[in-house]
């Protein structure tokens, strides 16, 4: 089984594609892992369209059976949170069209799920991160490792739910 | 020149279509509006994947050349706000990908272009709905008539600007 996470953003945009796997230590690989990113100089609605089409290919090219994306949390109804809630939706809908399943996790799961903690810094989780997938070092960028966080939280929620 | 209006939502997002027309009485023809709705009952990503794929069929039917879309304005930070930013993502992300130009409007602005009024009530722009496309009746349902009021918003900017 092969799943997409998905850090939203529109200016960067985490994604992990990780594997489940048997010889694995923690029974899931790393596959592929980096961000989408799209220019403050580009106009929004064409930078949703850069963000979309960018997510079609890196479906097409590993078909994940599910994507786990974050839900958002935003203390103050800022101008990013609404951008960000823009590109979610955008996301979620373009996983749907492409017949993948959708789920979501919410942040403080991410945490407890890497770390038994639902509060850990992102220090922590992003060694976290390293250590589940047994990988030399800690993926870069950050969006990149907070992804394959997620899709690990999304593909063992029944583990340890 | 065909235009589409969006009165943006996930519940019910209206939709209405005009086209410019020199015999009209304000240069602006009614071809069509509506309301896209969705259940409370269908899943969240669900009701996305309803609503773009409804909204491509009226793109593909009508062919506008413009998608209106009204800009969010919410003064407190509410899961309902979110969800919205949810549906205009992706109704955004639709228009380009079938290649049509979006523009946004203000709430204030489509206010002000029809009433010469940026805080008319919602009553009074409906009679101007009716009133600027010589039409018999107010189109129902109110978000039906919105998105006719967000497309001639649009479709006349250059006019009043």
């Amino acid at each position: 089984m092969i799943v997409l996470g998905i850090d939203p953003g529109y200016g960067r945009c985490g994604f992990g594609v990780i594997e489940s796997n048997e010889s694995a230590m923690n029974g899931w690989s790393h596959l592929a892992s980096g961000v989408i990113s799209t220019s403050a100089e580009t106009e929004f609605s064409d930078r949703l369209l850069e963000i979309g089409d960018d997510l079609v290919s890196i479906i097409r090219q590993y078909k994940p059976e599910l994507l786990v994306i974050e839900q958002l949390f935003f203390a103050k109804n800022t101008t990013t949170a609404m951008k960000v809630a823009h590109a979610r939706g955008m996301i979620v809908y373009v996983a749907k069209k492409e017949g993948v399943r959708v789920e979501d996790v919410m942040p403080n799961e991410v945490k407890q799920a890497l770390t038994g903690y639902g509060a850990a810094d992102k220090k922590q989780m992003q060694e976290m991160v390293k250590t589940v997938f047994g990988l030399s070092k800690v993926p870069e960028p950050d969006d990149a490792a907070d992804a394959l966080a997620i899709a690990w939280t999304g593909a063992t929620r029944a583990a340890y739910l």
